[in-house]
């Protein structure tokens, strides 16, 4: 590998907190794959064990189940694992959350906890263990609903969903820490991220519903609802590039593709066509599908353009390979 | 009175959080100046039942002495007032908050609790007693440490300090509250605010250590921090003023004055003169006083002074003002 790689020094290793979430997965197979020691911590409230199958087989892979919140069981756990290997941690990629908004729309304690406070505690641990470097899965969500371009330097920021402030709110938590004892972090406002393993989604919705119902698929909202789609395997792509190209102490990137998106008809078309091409598809009324949901956004990523990273993927691309694999999911859990 | 006043509707009142608290006790005195009905929950973690010596004679203020974080006690005890009265509340003006900066850097509990959860717990109270309105003082500290001056719709917003962050965090929930269940919110960013009953800031500060040690007074820093400061009953008109004159469904103001500031010099040697004319001012070095001090900011105020108010006194008179009111609050005490 030509480019310097931070993750690969030597006595170094990872913590990934929601490690066998649908992106922590990924991300774990990703750096284990880059030769990293990799200690991933998740509470399976949402992640899967079986999403870490391939991980568990790697040698330099520990996993430890235990919820952030239950911070001193964790912070025992994992200096558990590091007493054993004379390993020091130098990152944590912080990626525990919840990843269902509209449960937090129904109880707001979830995205307190599950958003917020994982990341409060994380930051805590950190602290306790001297690790100085923290990466974290921020949202678009954080920006609202705005109406021009949203730049990482645009406001005001006045998200409309719980989850979206507590994404906020952690952004706000580390941003202080790196002023007070943090060396760096690395702050990711991701899109809509789609691909094998989710667990939640536009696309794992209709598959499932289609699984249980394969003659009908209603859609809320009327179809028109455009976003644009990035694949995992291109967020990590971004993520690793700009922790490698990017060395200010607090650095704040948007995640995505630039002028393309998928709307929620294209969407439910294809997955009936993959599962179930006979089923009728019912359309809602109203370009809103839920309280929260913001229904079109434009998301300047001029940023890490700027820095030399771009999807290759389009929107629509990325859609359809997502579909494929989490069809396929679908199939081999069946 | 010519300009309309949501307050005095018949049969409304209005809750204050932190009512015992420097702005709070205010706040309080002037909505009982205006004829409100007046709920004020505290729990004197902070502020003072004397804050509230002249409210209490006033048949219209009730106090709750309670934590916020007990929800269920604090909503029973409002409750129990609201049933004697026939009263509904129709704003919460949500003052509760920690006011000691430095023992959030110390402690990030003490923001996360008093700053943030506060904030969290009092939307749940307003949702379980259906009330629409709420006005929060939230902070120029959100904006973290800008070069450019700082309007409301300035981005991006990555707070040095915890209360910064914690203040952002409410400002995030507040709005995520508005798009599902609140009528409207107006939240006031406030500057630096001086004046008689403070509990903190830095004329207290230097009150308080010559009272100790009338020969010699060490600043932190070296004096040229310089800041725009407010009066405290400067504030409240401001806030009442864009009560009264702003309909949006989410309201947000800068308040302070425009281009007048004060050194910690000046404030500094007037304190001096004042209190102990043969003291001695030793100053440190650097602009900075301690982590998470913005040391200098400009604060765009051109919403709402295109509103219609802007502030009578320069940052000097503010300061001038509230030097001789908090040495009188010293004197009363001792």
């Amino acid at each position: 590998m030509a480019a310097p790689n931070r993750n690969s020094k030597e006595n170094t290793c990872v913590l990934v907190t929601g490690a066998a979430g649908f992106i922590g997965s990924h991300l774990v197979d990703r750096l284990l794959d880059r030769g990293c020691y990799v200690i991933g911590v998740d509470n399976l409230s949402l992640g899967k064990m079986s999403h870490l199958e391939g991980a568990r087989k790697n040698r330099n892979f520990k996993f430890v189940e235990e919820d952030l919140l239950n911070t001193e069981q964790c912070l025992s756990k994992v200096r558990q694992h590091l007493g054993d290997t004379g390993y020091t941690i130098s990152a944590v990629w912080h990626l525990a959350a919840n990843s269902d908004i509209m449960a937090g729309v129904a109880n707001p304690d979830v995205d307190l906890n599950n958003t917020f406070l994982t990341t409060y505690r994380t930051l805590a641990m950190m602290k306790a263990l001297g690790i100085g470097q923290i990466l974290f899965a921020s949202s678009s969500a954080i920006y609202g609903d705005h109406r021009q371009a949203l730049r990482e330097d645009s406001g005001p920021l006045f998200p409309i969903s719980n989850y979206g402030a507590m994404k906020l709110a952690s952004e706000g938590i580390i941003s202080a820490a790196v002023e007070s004892y943090l060396e760096s972090a690395w702050i990711f406002r991701f899109p809509n991220v789609v691909g094998g393993r989710a667990t939640h989604g536009v696309i794992y919705d209709f598959v499932k519903r289609l699984t249980e119902n394969p003659h009908e698929l209603r859609v809320l909202g009327d179809g028109t609802q455009q976003k644009p789609y990035l694949h995992v395997h291109e967020l990590i792509d971004a993520m690793l590039f700009a922790f490698e190209h990017s060395r200010d102490r607090l650095n704040c990137f948007n995640i995505g593709q630039v002028k393309t998106s998928t709307n929620v008809r294209y969407i439910a078309e294809h997955v009936v066509r993959c599962c179930a091409p006979s089923a009728k598809v019912v359309y809602g009324t109203g370009a809103k599908g839920w309280v929260g949901d913001v229904p079109r956004f434009e998301f300047s990523i001029d940023k890490i353009r700027a820095l030399g990273w771009s999807a290759r993927q389009t929107s629509d691309q990325a859609i359809d390979q997502a579909i494929a694999e989490i069809v396929r999911d679908f199939e081999i859990r069946t």
